[in-house]
């Protein structure tokens, strides 16, 4: 069995969905894959959790990380470079104009000489090139798998299922909530306002919304797609972004007997996202918060997958399969 | 760079395709993936093309490999047998009661101590244990991406993309030929010999199309899906199998009226191929000769995937995915 150590930075939804997963799955993991996933640290913003044996992930999730045995007033840039681990895990918030504080851990990461997988999609939005760039520099890789598509593979795809391929095209449903407010409008005839109010009622909306209402989610996905699957060299602030806010029951009504629905659609080859119609037998057609996307490639022709976009358990799916992909290779 | 010698036994569609993308992406294979792909031989049922140097991919192409210098009145098990390769990329058809000549010619390649990649189903759906049991001994793989799906990936997403999950349901439209039937009788209110005998001018059915109406085709790719994702022991002949041969314009109208579209479901648990009512809005209902396939995993929670079944193309995206999957582990 293969030791693969870790750092965790950020104890949000995502970081205890991944824990709690870990503690889940921990004997499939050493039995099936023969892999430990030991957890050298935990780091927050107001501290981090570094104990000498490693952290007790039932523990940290059952009991306020400062009151563990282990608990130090230490800067997470510092927890990063002096604790041993192979994969430091940066699962924080970004903000979209900097990328911080995520791109400051994954540069300091890869100067540790730390592999990074993260769910962070800021830091790549804003500075793909150059993470990828300084991890080449140090040979360590950058995986990011949980960035687009919550639980859908599609880099790891490309990597390992359809290696054989390029891509010419991504295009696609890349917003759970968007998603949901565009079907309960075209299921239900209400206004967005009401659909919304709805999403955020069930907890797949943010008290403030703006973020996926006005397309920005689904835009700094699409650059990560327009880097990692076409190659491209962009950032957010070359994408056109039209989010749903204009987007009308009458619209929706009219689509409809047409045989339409609407979508949010983020296009990595136009560079954009904004409402498109998309026909009511498209594969692209998912109701409810799921995610699609569809590729098109050179040898296997259109794939299309479908997924759960977001959610902390679906999520950490992606994660740990970037960190068993490192783990295998180590 | 690093050579991978193969051996492709079957010069037929599925054969030619494989050859034809190994010439095509030759340099991408290369410069981008580190591969050199060499065909150290190919067998038909007449005889085999054993060049010294390789086989002259481009030449086998365009002239009957008997007129090609290296062409040898031998049987395709001795040159498995005695000609130094890597892996055996079996495509031939096979049939499904006795799982011949694909069998022998993948207990030949693991008993010569060579990996195996097929798009064979019928070894596998007849003797899916046998074979895996076999390659354990000899500490060779047997990779078969191409059975079932396609150009889709499945096989291949459990093990790179999904390898943290377990797989507890998986059922989908497996069959191109039935779906494209099914799709044109929904669209166009037409008779199923109608529907049958355009699917057969545009290609996409068979002269004797009863392997794929009948439910056989679909039904010997869950077996291969319930052993290899759920971990079962069953073979073809555990499986209840009913085709599409009943189905009336009548039915298909009326699921129509309801909202509901009839497909040819193919289900693991289950073990069983029948016509089914699928929800209008239900990401498996794809149209024309697309396929699709819900895989219901404890973490990522549904992932369905929708590509294309068949085709020479295609389906060689799967095979070269598992020769570069064995590549990267020589």
């Amino acid at each position: 069995m293969k030791d693969i150590r870790i750092i965790i930075v950020g104890f949000g939804i995502i970081g205890r969905g991944v824990a709690e997963t870990l503690v889940w799955k921990r004997q499939f993991f050493r039995s099936r894959l023969g892999v430990n996933v030991v957890v050298s640290a935990v780091c927050e913003v107001s501290g981090c959790l570094v104990p000498p044996g490693g952290v007790d992930l039932e523990k940290a999730l059952s009991t306020p990380l400062p009151k563990i045995e282990g608990w130090k007033d230490a800067k997470t840039k510092d927890v990063i470079r002096e604790t041993e681990a192979d994969v430091v895990v940066e699962l924080t918030p970004g903000n979209i104009q900097s990328g911080e504080p995520g791109l400051s851990h994954i540069l300091g990461s890869l100067a540790a000489g730390k592999h990074v997988v993260t769910s962070n999609k800021a830091p790549l939005a804003v500075a793909y090139r150059r993470i990828m760039e300084e991890a080449a520099k140090k040979e360590r890789r950058v995986r990011f798998e949980a960035t687009v598509g919550g639980a859908i593979p599609i880099m790891n795809l490309m990597e390992y299922c359809l290696q054989a391929n390029e891509v010419s095209h991504a295009y696609g449903i890349l917003n759970g909530t968007t998603n949901y407010i565009l079907s309960k409008m075209a299921e239900d005839g209400v206004s967005l306002e009401s659909a919304l109010k709805e999403a955020q009622d069930l907890g797949y909306a943010e008290p403030d919304p703006k973020y996926d209402i006005e397309g920005v989610d689904s835009a700094a996905k699409v650059v990560i797609l327009a880097n990692a699957l076409l190659g491209k060299d962009v950032s957010y602030k070359d994408m056109k972004v039209t989010g749903i806010r204009e987007i009308t029951p009458e619209s929706v009504e009219l689509a409809k007997k047409h045989g339409y629905v609407v979508k949010l659609v983020g296009d990595v080859v136009r560079q954009d996202v904004s409402p498109r119609l998309v026909p009511i037998s498209h594969p692209l057609n998912v109701s409810g918060s799921l995610n699609a996307l569809m590729l098109n490639t050179d040898i296997a022709g259109d794939i299309t997958l479908i997924g759960r976009g977001a959610g902390a358990r679906e999520t950490s799916s992606s994660i740990l399969s970037d960190i068993l992909a490192i783990a295998s290779r180590i």
